[in-house]
């Protein structure tokens, strides 16, 4: 056991917790506290530190998470200290702590709880934004790879850009979206994520300002904030952003930035209309704030293809379109790409080769053939085909379950319900209690930039009887936190 | 064409040069010199400017990097600034700027010459660190797609460690090299590269120290010091690192870690004694200096299997280990993994999520089957074989033409011959003089911390008469080098 003649001091302006973790910090790199020493119970380290049990364990809970002590089964705490966790502890430490600092920290929270509570076996997830896995075109797949066969013929390190003939491949497509590119502004990235990154290390002055939709996805990414970028919101109507709000918040004299997702936003399912289109590409344009235009959604329209993309009308080069096959294929290629002007496509792949060397190789030619079998589009038409079952058998349920206690939209593609919930019952207990239930969902603060009574349901994931059961159970738990609220 | 009323101050302390950049730069940004517009003849800038020629050659040279003007094949030059390449000329930008403030200059200018010329037809690449095209196993790849059929059901996101069969397969193989370590300790990452800008952005205080032998291919890259960390070389002897130089350079009280290739080191082909391992493993644990362990070339022995790794020997949770594939089967899988104390590896996946969103699946379960499959050991005795036949190729030139006028090692497996010239000739010179003649070398001062006479010859990647043809122009080039010294 270890021997303690310490006491955090009650008159610094340094919290207890903390006083504590850096003092056990401080013993374990003196190696005063070895590895494998057990460290005394929280009853008596309260009573050695003469603090309330509850600073111990929010000390304890900061020690755990770094990695320098463990909880075992017995119930005891001990040491686990490494050399490793022990550097990562110093104060300094860049970007932990820009994540740390700048999100606000119940949301970060719930997003990790999101992004953990995914991998739990046998849970309901009703707004996870990916493909299910029963939409995988497998028989597809097989076809493709048997054309791959007898054509890897190598796979040594590719050009900065990725593989030349995918880039070919894309520039062909992506005529059918007004957008007439040379394959040297085309650059291919691990997914749409990689691409933000790589624009935020080397497009984006640190302190940088990115104007985004609220709500928007980009709000539940640590990427932008971890780097040190502020994120501002702007409203919306039925036709996407409102102008007023680019004018209000993106004067002169500033770095800053336009992320949008137009077609399909997600979370809302919002398309921008053609009109507001032009007019935000102009006002951009006149204020040279250069936009992101994130159109990972646009093949998945299900009555009618969406307008075409921002990038389409762009004439000077001040659009960077991302687009990406994780959403209408799958995301475990890891697989999109940027379009932009030759100098900045450059620049940006010049990066991208110092992080990782590229892409998979084996990601982009397979990719390639599923493109230019023809076989992508054909599995396009039927996973529309799918979606509109799905889109319209999830608005079924919600009529028969949600009607007096929520309001929602109908999405013309993508993958996105923004249901909105009548009471104001807490959707911080809401989610405590469909976890319970094996039901996941995402809360709409996950997204906003402040509370709201959202959840984004997503009909791609779920099958269609487990959202059914999900949905209904949901609703049963709505209900009843609304009476519990009205009781009180 | 533009219209310009304006000089730089000759009695200010900012260059001439940057002053005209910056000049241009504003000029630009407030809409003045619009798109497409010429810009006057150099003869004609240095009269407004009332400057020297070569000052506005540098400044255009700047502008050009910068994507901001561009030449056309009549000889003039012309805006094509857009909104991106403004935002990215501002001063502050963080990335590019590390780079260029903390890399000595000339040397990278040769590290980005090398890596352009890479990609030129019909050059010969003397130097190049990965396997040739020729070596890769087709036949076997087949096989593997073969086994992938039918197998591929979906392809979502995976685990934040990386696919569960593959860390269980990597476990598995891992026990060959006596390391004993759960999948949970294990992270898939997109190759060694991956691994180390992961260990930087979540693990190393920006101004950190890594000691790295002394040439090292780290000093090749830009990772380290784009973040800010400081690379200290440690000399060494035929055993490996010296263990008196850590000693000098490791004093407590300091933010720093050990980066190590002590098996088949890269560009010098070393490999570690027994004993030495096992100093310094001893010595970096009482100073708790944690060690990353580059082990890519392990596999790649071609007499006799060389020491066990450090980590093998890591009771303390001191070593991060980095496998991968890349040199063994070929690069373009974009697969290496890390191994190391569970909680280092948590924060570490937890970053790489918030950078890709993992690794390419389709690379991790073909990877898998390569492994699991068997055939993975299958290649690497052919590949072996055939290792052998080129470093013993490669060493019988040598004796044929470089007897005279340089000294070598006989690497006992990896890929490379560290080739010391006896004369003074000029490296820069001869590398000029080669690329004329299609040869492509890499210069030792690419991974050295001062100046020398070596190359960096690697047996892995040009075909056997490639490689002849290669180094006997290359022979005769440095006897014409050094007699035109002589003669001077």
């Amino acid at each position: 056991m270890i021997d303690i003649n310490w006491k955090p001091n009650k008159n610094s302006s340094k919290a207890l917790y903390r006083q504590i973790v850096d003092y056990i910090i401080s013993e374990i790199a003196r190696g005063n506290f070895a590895i494998g020493t057990k460290i005394p119970s929280q009853r008596k380290l309260a009573e050695i530190f003469e603090v309330n049990r509850s600073t111990i364990v929010e000390a304890l809970d900061e020690l755990k998470s770094r990695g320098l002590i463990e909880g075992n089964k017995g119930g005891g705490t001990t040491i686990i200290n490494n050399t490793w966790s022990l550097l990562s502890s110093k104060p300094e430490l860049n970007w932990k702590n820009y994540i740390e600092g700048s999100i606000h920290k119940p949301n970060l929270r719930t997003i990790q709880m999101v992004n953990r509570l995914e991998y739990t076996e046998n849970i309901i997830r009703l707004g996870t934004g990916e493909p299910g896995p029963d939409l995988f075109p497998r028989h597809m797949m097989n076809k493709v790879l048997n054309r791959c066969l007898n054509r890897i013929t190598s796979l040594g390190y590719l050009e900065a850009k990725g593989l030349l003939e995918l880039r070919r491949v894309i520039s062909e497509y992506m005529r059918k979206y007004g957008i007439q590119v040379p394959p040297s502004s085309i650059l291919i990235v691990s997914g749409a994520l990689q691409a933000l990154q790589l624009i935020s290390l080397s497009l984006l002055p640190p302190g940088s300002k990115i104007l985004v939709e609220d709500p928007s996805y980009l709000k539940s990414l640590h990427i932008f904030q971890s780097l040190g970028m502020n994120l501002t919101g702007l409203k919306m109507d039925g036709e996407g952003i409102i102008l007023e709000e680019i004018q209000k918040n993106g004067g002169k004299n500033a770095d800053k930035m336009l992320y949008t997702i137009p077609t399909f936003h997600n979370p809302t399912g919002i398309v921008m209309s053609e009109n507001r289109r032009i007019k935000i590409l102009k006002y951009c344009g006149d204020l040279r704030i250069p936009i992101v235009e994130d159109d990972v959604y646009r093949e998945l329209w299900i009555e009618k293809s969406p307008p075409m993309p921002l990038k389409s009308r762009d004439k000077n080069g001040n659009v960077l379109y991302l687009g990406s096959i994780s959403k209408c294929l799958a995301p475990g290629f890891r697989i999109g790409w940027i379009v932009g002007p030759e100098s900045v496509i450059e620049r940006l792949a010049d990066i991208k080769m110092q992080t990782d060397y590229g892409s998979s190789s084996i990601s982009q030619m397979v990719l390639m053939e599923w493109i230019s079998s023809g076989l992508y589009e054909e599995h396009l038409k039927e996973f529309r085909r799918k979606l509109k079952f799905r889109r319209d058998k999830t608005i079924e349920i919600l009529k028969d379950n949600f009607k007096d206690i929520a309001s929602w939209n109908i999405p013309q593609g993508g993958f996105y319900i923004w249901l909105k919930l009548n009471s104001n019952i807490s959707i911080n207990k809401l989610f405590q209690e469909s976890i319970k239930e094996k039901i996941l969902i995402n809360p709409g603060s996950m997204y906003s930039f402040s509370n709201n009574q959202n959840l984004r349901i997503s009909y791609s994931y779920a099958l269609m009887d487990q959202m059914e059961m999900g949905l209904k159970k949901l609703s049963h738990i709505i209900r009843k936190l609304e009476k519990e609220q009205n009781s009180c």
